[in-house]
């Protein structure tokens, strides 16, 4: 499949998320490197009481579910709409190797959906983000680093 | 508890969590207006296969099955260390109340945990990115978002 049909495709499957009453107007595929589909995902945060439910996160835990990885090297992600800052990461954890999107920010804002909010509040001081990040001088803050670092046969990722 | 006892806590249990191979050396946990604890989390990345399995993440997936809610309102999340871009999203869109973290982004970076990329790249242009992010024209991009916009009965998030 093009890329237009993959994201003809997230634009169906976004509408029919709404239709039934599952979640948010968003859906993504991941593709392997051959193009084949290997998984969607549809935004489930309000039917499923988790906000961290967003297409791109749902794609992306059942394509890894799917290969057993907790990576998905050469795999392209495809989305209706250009990904949060939440998913943004989530899809530089997974590897993936390109994103291609639809709608992008100012449309989602227009439609609701205020990401750019969020991008604002990560480039601002901690204490003035309106969710305040306070650290606090605890003394064996560097022991599971420590623990790490001397740990055999762990899985580095 | 205190905060500190609670990031203690934090640090405790990531430190269980490398002992006992089930991932990196995070944890988090949150409270809700009451001080009381409503989850903890530990990252499960690699023995989950899920890349977006991160401590924080986990313990709002937790804390909001408990709670049977998709907002975290009130709550604190208290962490072993600065959250990524992925978690502040996530805390974002769990709207806790405040965040507080013992170790910070350099002290992970020298642990091995470099997420000050990922936050570099937020900032970049899209095709400058090491993961390159693609606009492509799509016709019925808006579909989505003027689906959600005449739905009646739908739940707002």
């Amino acid at each position: 499949m093009k890329h237009i049909d993959y994201l003809n495709h997230t634009i169906r499957l976004a509408m029919e998320n709404v239709e039934s009453h599952h979640g948010g107007p968003f859906a993504a595929i991941i593709a392997d490197k051959n193009g084949q589909m290997v998984s969607y995902g549809q935004n489930k945060v309000t039917s499923f009481n988790d906000p961290t439910a967003h297409a791109e996160i749902q794609a992306i835990r059942k394509a890894c579910e799917k290969l057993q990885s907790f990576q998905l090297s050469g795999c392209i992600l495809y989305t209706s709409c250009e990904p949060c800052p939440m998913c943004l990461g989530a899809i530089y954890w997974a590897r993936v190797e390109k994103v291609y999107y639809a709608a992008d920010q100012k449309l989602a804002a227009a439609g609701g959906f205020d990401d750019q909010f969020i991008y604002e509040e990560i480039n601002k001081e901690h204490k003035a983000r309106q969710i305040p990040f306070h650290a606090i001088e605890v003394q064996d803050k560097n022991l599971p680093f420590e623990k790490w670092a001397v740990m055999d046969q762990k899985v580095e990722y």
